[in-house]
């Protein structure tokens, strides 16, 4: 952590900041030079508040040189994480497929979806019960009967699940569910994630859409220090100024934060895109940057879908798709 | 609604959306042109899921010409709503003060806090209890014991308390706080919306990150359509590519948010612009722009702050301040 | 183009709004909904400027249903557009890769690395004469003499060139030259846009910092419809919040643009992270997308490049790249 | 500006390091912690190029601590820069007000709008002759022509006129102009900056849409460092997620370019919001906050403009903005 002084700094205040410094643990060293006094705190400084340091009355600016995590970080933990759910290792050496519906809607779609899309590949069965929707005119899922019918889907398919948990008071009903999933708009909910930090279960933990990639690994963070090191990271789109996708997919999270940090990351192009033609090349753009896997929504009736139909492929448009990922993953 | 059709559109499949638009209760013109085809759905369209319409194999694209929110529409409620808090009118002929600490720490500093910011003219005491924060390893609130602590501050000076909740499950402490305050990371939990819905207290609903004006809206929506309509905007600075300040305060929310909505609006300048030294412009500013009130972060030793000291005014600072915005508001 | 109508339109301002859309030429229709008014422009609406529609005393809001670019604009040029230059076909069945230094330094350094492109499978040298630079202070380029040494680059190697211009003064030096390169920052210099339409040469316009997709495909219809029609489209990232990567590459523009533009686009992930070591997944990513091609910046010495060091490959890691990308497009 | 170096630097390399510090004329000194080893350059460090360090092979990154820029720096230039136009001292003690059309579109219509600004109040007279328009279809404006009617506007009116460059072969027939724009879409137009820096003249230098204050006061750099020093800097709305304003006005530039630098800001809340009823507040903030000068649109007849209609004030709705900026100019 870099320090720069203001000019009106006295002898006297800055002998405090670095009593301040020894104090937090670090050791404090100085430098003089011909316009501004820099102090550096050097060691682990991811206990100490940044802004903290902002406030003080001498402080014109601190810069950190060191990430401000630590069980997330590759540094501390160069080897990679791999997370097994069901027969898939996700983080392993192949990247693993996870389909479904954007919401369960009914027994016969579920099941059918599964069974399809198990049939091309997928090793993990996505929907949700809880859906988080701008407006609360629209469908909010089928909530608790949705978990059922997705652990039904289970039993019919053998896919392990993943559906998205919303609030603390719903994890009693994630009991049986293989990976909890923490939507984008819940990435910053961190008394959610305190909670998940207490459970056994992979959780995959989705983006914010103004998130830089060190927030997300904050995030990571506050599920890890809670004792469940078992995070799968999800890049699903950004939101920028550009209107003509849902929001911007941005892929050069893949090798940044494989240089970061230890944990797989996987990749939504249906929430990124918005667009169902849109999703194959962003899905093999994925694979070829190096994504662990893939979350994407298939429906078997996408315009008559609940929520979402226009980002859904077909089974038969998925069935396509996994073969050219296949491809791809042979060809790097 | 206008929705333009694709060129392969069949005349059946045409007549099956018309036959949808009237089943959904809207009147459905068609506009047959040289190159495109377009269906307009007229009428009440708020309950229309556009995305649903977007996923229709014929449907090249959807544009809403209505808004889609109800409640908080200033075309269907033209009159002002104002919010009485104690002896404050927010929303009325004059603006509101909101002042007090980013986190609350002592029994003596909220109290003493409390006691110069009514002295200056503030009208509610703000404080957090419970802290959202970036890192695991900052310091997370005095939680419980803060709203106690901040309940004795009420009683000693006499003003009305403001402070934000992060889960359902905090609710029943909120017993005794005179305005809930939603964050900026929570205006999309939905689910803490529609329980705070259910509440007869007025809530104060700070704008998301990278939330349009229009999802801010939405999500006011979520907690009037549960049937507590006392909701009062706040717009605390969103994400841009811009460094200078922690956030770009958008000024221009609260022209636009008068001209769309009947709720009042509040500023948040420090938050928005992370820096003490930028508050007291970017304050009047807000004043003579508009605003129905400031939320302004105030500590009567920012150095030594646990939280946000860096963006915090002395007493000293805002009685200077309080008495400039009441200079401008008069000129207005 | 769709009008919204204020409620206080009178019959007669309405009437003089159809006379209106019929002088400019498009058949008018009229919906009357229960809360709203819409005008419907039907037929070529290009020409007709929406910020002066908007304008109007009884004009709520003006949408637009067809795209503002003719030349452009697949719909009307359903055919790919193919550009030759030297052996390579931009826009062919197969990507082409073009490659060089940030910057020309020496007659030694661009001939060298002319010939290491080449021998890797690279179709076009770039490199730059004229240099945009944030600071005044930094390197601006060889200018002239940098064309004299691409030119000679040339001749030894047999690639064809491309370079950016940066001012319509600087046009009688590219006579030479083989594609002629408009910056992100010039994405919008129209003036120089206006003269590039009057010459033969293809231009390689790159797309803004903040420019959205139609912004992009406006300024190529201004070079198109100044009688130039090859244009090579290009996404070099755009600017967001997040800080980890120099900009963010918006691989999405592939298949958006695929579908609105029937112009080659080509990727450039050098410029798009800053950094060389997240290159080469990007690169892969764009080729999986379905891009035309990549623009790549390679150095014999990176370390000691006067420009953009840190995100140019050596020869070494060009040569390995471009192998894997062969393997990716086979896979295709 | 402090380099951290990667763990596999070797001793060799990072005495080569201190040594091209020493050569590069600042102070170098070694910062050696448990995890990292930092080096720090001391000095004035305007003209070392920071890429090219982030280049070296043993750096991981490179953070500044002082600011690249001098001229405009007001660390090394405490006292305000005050430009005269006219009457006016633009960074003086009173705000200044420069109004007019868009476009320059007839005679009439200019000399008329320059009286009835003049009456309000205006000091300089805005109008536009090259105009840089979206799309090639689209008025570009008088032209030459154009600068002759702001000629006669001035005889007629006494006022000083502002008008846009959009290219260096324009320059000859900006001898008789007062204050020279450069537009947002050519903030980084080098070029064009480099030949303003040998004129005399004041340029009003407007923010790109997507360019940080830094990246502004580096272009202002650029003019001063060809020796003229009378830059005004412009806030006119930068681009975000958020398109219920055209752009986004970012008010909070004002004090903090107030801090950075010496040069005069004004701003243009017309081009920012989009929208003629949204620009009264927005004046009136900017006023509040401190800024230097408005620079607004006023068109006699906005429903007929040949441009920009929609975000013009009428005479009269100027004239009683005019009177309230008094008034908050007066109370601050």
């Amino acid at each position: 952590m870099i320090i720069k002084l203001k000019n009106s700094a006295t002898a006297e205040q800055k002998q405090q900041l670095i009593s301040l410094g020894e104090q937090l643990g670090v050791s404090v060293c100085t430098v003089v030079g011909a316009i501004d006094t820099l102090l550096g705190f050097i060691g682990d400084t991811t206990h100490i508040d940044i802004e903290q340091l902002e406030a003080l009355d001498i402080v014109d600016s601190v810069k950190r040189i060191q990430a401000p995590y630590k069980k997330a970080n590759r540094i501390i933990h160069p080897e990679n994480t791999t997370i097994k759910v069901g027969d898939a290792v996700i983080g392993g050496s192949s990247p693993v497929l996870i389909a479904g519906p954007c919401s369960v809607e009914s027994e016969e779609q579920i099941c059918s979806i599964a069974l399809d899309v198990k049939n091309s590949g997928a090793q993990l069965l996505r929907g949700g019960a809880f859906k988080p929707r701008t407006s609360p005119y629209a469908f909010q899922g089928l909530r608790k009967d949705g978990i059922k019918l997705l652990l039904e889907a289970k039993q019919v398919s053998g896919l392990p699940i993943v559906t998205e948990i919303m609030d603390i008071s719903q994890l009693p009903l994630f009991d049986d569910v293989d990976v909890i999933q923490v939507g984008a708009r819940n990435m910053q909910n961190f008394e959610l994630l305190k909670e998940l930090g207490k459970t056994k279960k992979p959780i995959l933990l989705k983006r914010g859409l103004s998130s830089t990639l060190e927030e997300l690994l904050m995030s990571a963070e506050y599920i890890m220090s809670g004792g469940n090191e078992q995070v799968i990271l999800c890049e699903r789109g950004i939101r920028t100024f550009e209107t003509a996708t849902r929001n911007t997919l941005d892929l050069s999270a893949i090798p940044v934060l494989k240089n970061l940090s230890h944990l797989p990351i996987i990749i939504d192009p249906s929430h990124a895109t918005g667009k169902a033609n849109l999703v194959p090349s962003m899905a093999r753009a994925a694979i070829a940057a190096g994504a662990d896997g893939l979350i994407i929504e298939v429906h078997n009736n996408p315009p008559c879908a609940l929520c979402d139909g226009q980002q859904s492929l077909t089974p038969e448009a998925f069935d396509t798709l996994a073969k050219s990922l296949n491809r791809i993953a042979a060809a790097l």
